[in-house]
């Protein structure tokens, strides 16, 4: 048996192509196109390559899509004043700050500046008065990562209701909201972490099983019912030569990979799982692209709340 | 083997006995007790017993406690008024409003009038912001029902983490709050709900089983693993004699109760799990008294907050 690779790129080029003639419209009936800040605070390599991804797509689409780069030296009072400023622009609907934030800015620096952000405009959906209405099922704006899987899954046709979905993870940005998705859609969800002491066996129960803990290949075929679906949500950077022979056979092109640029981009699902599962994401090419174009979709959203058309 | 019995109602009047010189400590400090508001509309029957209950709790133990009462034919805009009322008031602390309100309001008025509670007062913790912060794991004021269920089980010595918890249901106001509260103290945790076709299983499966859905005896022996520990979170008024006669053998008190009375208070729980559990919460006597117990601590904490004492 042979896991359908679930193409996360694919899906991704084909929201922005449905979203793009909605971006029209809004930009033809108000004036303007929804706009979407993006706040960069130093140069964390990771960092550039994921907002130029992501400002990249909104222009493509038809988005205004500004950068406000701050230095790596720059203080939480005048990160949190780019936010303000953001706030009460009439052309930006959506705000983002990338994360992480320099580490020098303190240790409660990323919830304040996140919690800051006015929640109208919360495209990631990290306030709490979005969290709160993401619990109640009642959320405008829902964290990107989680929606891309959800979205992935019903595009793919793959049921959730009455299913055992099992969430490993239980961060505030995936594991819990991506719970709470899956239940609302009246999946039986169980969530697991590091703590969970039978972890293999409560995966193998799993018909949905969603990795999202940051540790390259955790879950071997031996956490995967045969037939399963499984969505791989980690993105990790492999350094470690033993790391990467233990997830890709000699003379795969992944190892090959390794081997000249000294590391290799791997998810939290070990690649054998394609064996045993009926579904699996890749990584990279998964839920990746999937976040980037659930931030279109939350922005647009975003810009027709604000606009007061229905969204 | 006979399950060791819960007592929500001792461990509720301990509680109780504990915040009182907390109270006294405040009052003294700041020269007037904490204050609750309670909003009633109409006279719904069990809401009187419900409000009356909370009234007298909190002037035992030394908070202003005081009662607003609307007609049954009180509009939105009243009640919401009131609520905008308690919400400036410098000597109210708690603000709740009483559940369900009159069906002529409207189908969203509860919604409307939990919305408009300052979140900073709303002691049942409704509020989208503070949902949203119990998510994050970073809440003051928790749903009063689930916390006096992790109030029970650590006063009781049951272990969380690293344990199996089901919650079966999956309401805002309990099934999702302690799942979070339950996984925040590292349990694996597992939602049912309706549409989980295997119920029996999951249940099964539980080291800590905790129903919340308000159908009579829907958990069964057969649900239970020997050895869990059950939590009985429904209190239903069974009237039909069948329901009734299906809970409690012939010769039973609640039986004859029921009779004699034409109705019995039960809980989600069959009686006959008592023979495999290892620890049972008894209805009514058990979660019930904590909520209350709860709504006081909130209270407390909301006081104490305002104020810019720590809590």
């Amino acid at each position: 048996m042979s896991a359908r690779i679930l193409d996360g790129q694919a899906l991704a080029k084909q929201l922005q192509q449905e979203i793009r003639p909605e971006v029209a419209a809004f930009t033809a009936e108000h004036g303007r196109p929804p706009g979407l800040g993006i706040v960069l605070v130093g140069n964390d390599p990771a960092s550039e390559v994921y907002v130029g991804s992501k400002l990249k797509t909104g222009t493509d689409i038809g988005f205004r899509s500004d950068l406000e780069r701050l230095p790596l030296t720059a203080t939480l009072g005048e990160t949190l004043a780019v936010v303000e400023r953001l706030n009460r622009s009439d052309v930006h609907d959506g705000i983002l700050v990338q994360s992480p934030l320099p580490k020098a800015m303190g240790h409660d620096a990323e919830q304040r500046v996140f919690d800051a952000i006015a929640p109208e405009k919360d495209v990631d959906g990290l306030t709490p008065v979005n969290a709160g209405l993401l619990m109640q099922k009642r959320a405008t704006l829902v964290a990107c990562t989680p929606r891309g899987v959800i979205e992935l899954l019903e595009r793919e046709g793959i049921p959730i209701a009455g299913r055992h979905a099992v969430v490993v993870g239980r961060s505030d940005i995936v594991g819990k909201p991506l719970a709470l998705l899956l239940l609302h859609r009246d999946a039986t969800v169980t969530i697991c972490h590091s703590r969970t002491p039978n972890l293999v066996d409560v995966c193998r129960s799993a018909d949905i099983l969603v990795a999202a803990v940051g540790r390259p290949g955790l879950v071997t075929h031996a956490f995967v019912k045969p037939g399963a679906v499984v969505i791989d949500v980690g993105i990790n950077k492999v350094t470690e030569p033993a790391v990467a022979q233990s997830l890709f056979p000699e003379g795969h092109k992944r190892l090959d990979l390794f081997r000249s640029k000294g590391f290799v981009l791997a998810g939290d699902v070990h690649p054998d799982v394609a064996e045993v599962a009926s579904a699996l994401t890749p990584v990279p090419g998964g839920v990746g692209p999937l976040t980037i174009a659930m931030l279109m979709k939350n922005t647009l959203r975003a810009a027709r709340a604000r606009a007061g058309t229905p969204v």
